[in-house]
């Protein structure tokens, strides 16, 4: 077959369930439908300046649909205008984006499929700047871009945090106590927000909607009054606490000295004993959320973006992402994606919702 | 509070995930938002026949958003117009509709909220005519209704098909195997086509996309000659099989003589062991399904469903159903909702996007 | 080092959730405490008669703990004594005992180490008996070896029986219904009973206590007269329905002519509802028993068992079988365990549990 | 029936999963065998002193086995002997003992069944000193009481642990990361043994075995060398860290203002970053691990040991506990059962079998 495809793929970023769904679904439909020969490039875009990469076969990408993780790791240090070179005096930041490219020729790629979120998929714009063809796929746990509706490995960590708090609500039997949930989500709720709905969470604390102390004191103690043997806190870990700030925790090589221990759900933990003069009990979920299998949701949402974008990198329209708009999977240029995020508005109908059954935000 | 509404509320139809995630938003939302007194109407119909219900307190709806099945309980058989009442020689059928109206006004209800799919809108409309108040939830696991995107209780039939799948996956170790594994679908292939484009089923066969066994038993024999170890079925319990034609696998006090034993799983385990030679496996999930605990997907789209459903009520805009359009929920007349069922079309985005990544419908 | 040890491992029989943490806990003692090579055959005795295996290193048993199936592969087709063999007329079966020998010396080994049922541990005595030093490591879902407490891969199997058994439970919210579910346990109980103790079923059909139809049918009834909804029938497929026999669910290219369609489960619900005149639904789990991660019990009794395989074969005790009494895990000699099976005795404490919470047995 | 037992019930100390399956059986079988009506005392021991109490039916203690928690309250602060009474000046602490045996009294019973832990156990047995009939059931999720093999909660407290390591192993795409995760055990260690063990972690931390930071550094940086992408840290909340001692992380309104932030995961993860110059992240399950439905084999214990105590009971064996040995569940005195502590021994065989497959336990 003259003129065959050659198709790079990457994963950039953190983990995410579905990565492999998306593996596997541009592999399969660009072999079948294009005879297209895949390149899977190791590490994200650390893999293409480097130039590791392999042959994708068909058997490499089939029973990976549920696997978390992915088959051809990932990196958050991968940007090759900023690349981590190792010098004398330990890791310098040099510009490697022309070795990005010249493994992108060597290669003989026709398309470049990135998946990844939005620093992914600012270096794919700036990538087909200097003349690659990149096509991307949209992947963010937190679900904060703004150009596509959802993205895979959200409806999971969701669950995961959900299934959290189902069990510390069976730990309901012993009295007045409260029980805090740190979930991920450093500049948007809609973790704490979703898992917070979906688990009945008595107080959700998102970075969107600044709270007070006394407001979360009252809903607690309120509760106690009522009856109600203890209350339920899901807090987004970039939530603001006020007096306090963000707290980030992030135990770094570099950076530890600075930190105090703990983050917001020991801040917010402590407070509320405090306040309210009741037990309090953390829970810290940390990268739980980004690991495991896939739910099938995320599985054919990543499925459907794969096979979209193996349609694009096959057909030749390059320069766009794969985004859902209501429940129709269709291309946006890669240019509009990048650098929009989309955080919790106030009036959001998921906000509304958990006021109307009684959730309160610690705002009033 | 002068002019407090008093609200009615059953659950009709079979079990679905997500009902009292439903009756809990639409109890807190109008208790909380509009003063209301909720009444509890039990078994769905056969209860607003029989008088039987209860007033609901804020108890009563607590801490159950993730609990299977319904508080209200339900029943298949309550149609007010055609009601089974005890007579000499057996179930009677009546016109009952009248008891059932004489209910509703002697609970004084301003409105009536039903949950259920297309038989329960179907009442609730013929309700309306003899003058109730009515406003609507659907509700269908098979996902069949025309009138909305999704319905909750579909997303959690779908994971427990799917986890099923994922076992079925990992016993590859053994030669040459066929796994068929049947879903709940009589009418409508939704769960059989999302569970098995979600757990890489290699055939799916459902009842809107008529098979043949040939290119069922070519798809088994071709993968058993590329090395792979074992294939998987998953097919609806409605799929239609040729020379067979529909299997209904109920085993029904009074339809039982006439019928074989096994459904539509066997007879495909079967004809695929006969017509390739393999060792073949059967799986049948059945009411698996509709039970256990919503997925967060489910519940939130039930509380979603449930606080609009509350809002209707409390504002006097009856005649309605909640409705989920693309990313928003959405009022629609109940007129409408009625009768339209929803089923796979041959050129779905999702039955594309199977046969993309290598899934065959048996019918090439 | 001189003299270092070569083991063998193969994995024989059916699938059996633990595998691979035996194959991982025998590779990396041995190679750690005893610096032997790992030969990891393929296919269970197959790969014997064939010689294909592999070395293994490492990599290859990392990460596997929680993996179901089998990295080396498995077969029911493989003993060494009647092995198939294409023929001019389809397969022939010949003794190919010669040729397993042969490869067991062609690499080398020391020792092999074997992992099975029954029928891998009689066929691995009887290569000790040709000269073959072995170490036999004991699996059955079953739970049906006498020489060992238990297995791994039965407490998996009871998992995802019992699971099941709470979704149907929940489905508890319509009328007067029976839900039958079949189980695995051709010949021992275990699975039907331990899930249907955990699960809470009201009856439990096993091979070993006959039952009638008329006790279940008074069981049915008298719970449906009591006020409760449904009543669940956990049935193992070896239950011996009285009139029909056993009923065996096995759909082999061979075989299937004389079989009908449906098994035990279908048998059972078909007469319940004859008998009771109530509707009744089936659950036939079939495979997912053996699919899946294995339960961290039995991660941790198929590393135990592993570890012991490994010591015993790195210090040249030969002839015995990892087994757990009590809580001790100890070696007995393979000889006594051979083809001496434990199947549920009438005054087993589990049945006399059962039946002090309510459970029948259908004998009374 | 003349002479009718009357039997109180009450679950004390922390939820543990399986309290509702053990209040099932003890009422099912002492309410079938042995005509006894139970009575549920709620919340522990303060339901003793308070007098709270009820009758429960079949229909309490029916569909209860698979739910978390206890349908009877539970108390960590009900010791009658030192019980908080209202004073002027806030709760002063009396001997509420008569008023204990008072209610007992008054309730007419004839045994009381106490299901607990050490501290439990211990006031049973003072009780029995003033004249009260009482009959012992064991829990622990900590598994650390001597007089029995294993309690239930326990195989649930390690399943929820297991599977959250698993999803930590799959996020393991990304280069050079250590994940810490924290688990219950104060004193004991084995739910992070056994859960260490099943999940594959790479570092074992517990009470019991002393552990150096370089120890543990070294295993980082070597698993690092060999190309691991990251290790697996497990870790007691009770383990104690050089130099920094035992780190109690529990927010209680009067102990707050000495704590620092963070537990002992949170050590344990800043001081591998700072050692070892890698990423870190923590996971701290807390009360996750006491919380949702039990495992079946917790669920068959807690059954086992219900039926034990019910006989116990209804025959007038007072003065014992229910134990498992081996596999036979037995009586056992009470006397002999409190304060005997079961931690892990430095040469047990959990510890060796950890070893043998390359954990570490930063000792060496």
């Amino acid at each position: 077959m003259a003129g065959m495809k050659r198709i790079g793929i990457l994963t950039g970023g953190g983990d995410c369930p579905g990565l492999n769904a998306v593996v596997r679904a541009v592999s399969k439909t660009a072999m079948a439908e294009y005879g297209a020969t895949i390149i899977g490039i190791e590490d994200g875009f650390e893999g293409l300046v480097a130039g590791s990469g392999r042959e994708l076969c068909n058997a490499d990408v089939s029973g990976i649909i549920n696997l978390g993780g992915t088959i051809l790791g990932t990196s958050n240090k991968g940007d090759p205008w900023h690349f981590p070179v190792a010098g004398a005096d330990g890791p310098e930041i040099h510009d490697c984006s022309v070795q990005a490219m010249e493994h992108y020729r060597r290669w003989q790629l026709d398309c470049l499929v990135t998946v990844g979120g939005d620093g992914t998929m600012n270096i794919s714009h700036r990538l087909a700047g200097l003349g690659a063809n990149v096509v991307g796929v949209p992947k963010t746990i937190d679900n904060d871009l703004a150009a596509t509706d959802l993205t895979f490995g959200h409806d999971t960590a969701v669950f995961v945090a959900t299934e959290a708090i189902d069990r510390l609500h069976t730990t309901a039997s012993a009295h007045h106590r409260v029980m805090v949930i740190e979930v991920m989500g450093r500049y948007a709720g809609w973790i704490a927000l979703t898992a917070g709905l979906a688990g009945g969470a008595d107080i959700i604390l998102i970075p969107e909607i600044p709270f007070s102390w006394e407001a979360v004191y009252r809903k607690v103690i309120e509760r106690s009054r009522h009856g109600k043997r203890f209350s339920i806190v899901c807090v987004a870990e970039g939530a603001k606490c006020p007096d306090v700030g963000e707290v980030v925790k992030s135990y770094d090589a570099k950076r530890t000295d600075a930190k105090q221990l703990g983050g917001v759900g020991d801040v917010v933990a402590r407070r509320v004993a405090e306040g309210t003069g009741l037990e309090t009990r953390v829970t810290v979920l940390g990268h739980l959320l980004r690991g495991g299998s896939p739910t099938p949701f995320d599985r054919v949402l990543a499925t459907r973006f794969g096979v979209l974008a193996a349609h694009l990198a096959g057909r030749g329209q390059y320069g766009f992402m794969a985004a859902l708009h209501g429940s129709v999977v269709e291309p946006v240029p890669i240019a509009d994606a990048v650098s929009r995020l989309k955080i919790v508005t106030h009036d959001h109908e998921y906000v509304q919702v958990a006021r109307a059954v009684g959730t309160s935000f610690g705002d009033a």
